[in-house]
């Protein structure tokens, strides 16, 4: 039986999101998998919050993997819709997965976005005096131990991108979870 | 019975973390509530993030009301690792709600951190082409249409602070909504 992949991330607010989701649905189909992306034409056009969560709540709940685009978005972190929707997933006892074409570790993002990191009482300080977590990980440590704890892997492959519309698909990252993925599938189904 | 709240946010990387959950769970106290921080003087010094983890999970687990501090931190959205643990608590079926300092509806606050929106095939969008959610909410829908219709609220008071750190711990936003969850105490034992 083909495996379902709730396909989660912030590709949903590119211009080309149709396009994007559907080179990544096809890309599943390469590793005999069937992604599944909780938006369509219809939902880009239809403009309704509450109808939105309740069909990504629905297909979070019939299907048993996700696969996370944790991409940093609008800051250096991952979406916060794609990082609740793992937050989901994971107290319901799904697989999940992840990849980011963003290979920087967080501590390095946030001294790069918000300027150069300073130590006091033991603790690494933005320029606004809030701790970052200095643990050497890719994102906020919730994030990464969720995935890794509960027998996940996040996948990640920097791509050289012109713009950050460009880098967010991270389309490179994708194939190689997936290829990862298909090494799984007896596991996954 | 005390019903017990599992208090997220992240308060957790001020430096004076420890004196404003301890603050937070006085005024948990005044309220007829116990308020649990899922971080302790060990923790902060601890510096394991597999047991971090471990030890937030637990308490969820355990805990059946969440109250989130959702006030934007490193950007226009709530910390990750707090949207996380709404994901999850919202998926184990518990009762959540959230609080902020922060007044501005989404999309003023991407506009005021990333330079003016523009319009384009009917969206709306930043510097980098990437749309943005303009349904006049506090956050990304995700996790204001999680806490709506699993029959919570988020309370908003506007805190004019001198820095971003003293805007964090939101007390006059944390009290109002304590105040109104005083009134639910009931249905939440």
């Amino acid at each position: 039986m083909t495996v379902k992949i709730y396909l989660a991330g912030p590709d949903v607010f590119l211009l080309d999101a149709l396009e994007v989701g559907e080179r990544k649905r096809s890309m599943c189909r390469e590793f005999g998998f069937e992604g599944e992306f909780p938006f369509d034409a219809g939902e880009v056009a239809h403009r309704d919050p509450g109808l939105i969560y309740r069909r990504n709540r629905d297909r979070m709940d019939v299907l048993k993997v996700g696969v996370f685009n944790l991409t940093p978005f609008r800051g250096p972190s991952a979406d916060p819709g794609t990082v609740f929707e793992l937050g989901y997933m994971i107290a319901a006892g799904k697989r999940v997965f992840g990849y980011s074409s963003a290979a920087e570790i967080y501590e390095d993002r946030v001294a790069r976005t918000f300027g150069a990191l300073h130590a006091e009482r033991g603790r690494s300080l933005d320029r606004n005096d809030l701790a970052v977590e200095d643990f050497r990980l890719s994102d906020n440590l919730m994030i990464t131990e969720a995935i890794r704890q509960s027998g996940g892997f996040i996948e990640i492959v920097a791509e050289n991108a012109a713009t950050p519309a460009a880098a967010l698909p991270a389309f490179q990252a994708f194939r190689s979870c997936l290829a990862r993925l298909r090494g799984l599938r007896d596991e996954l189904s």
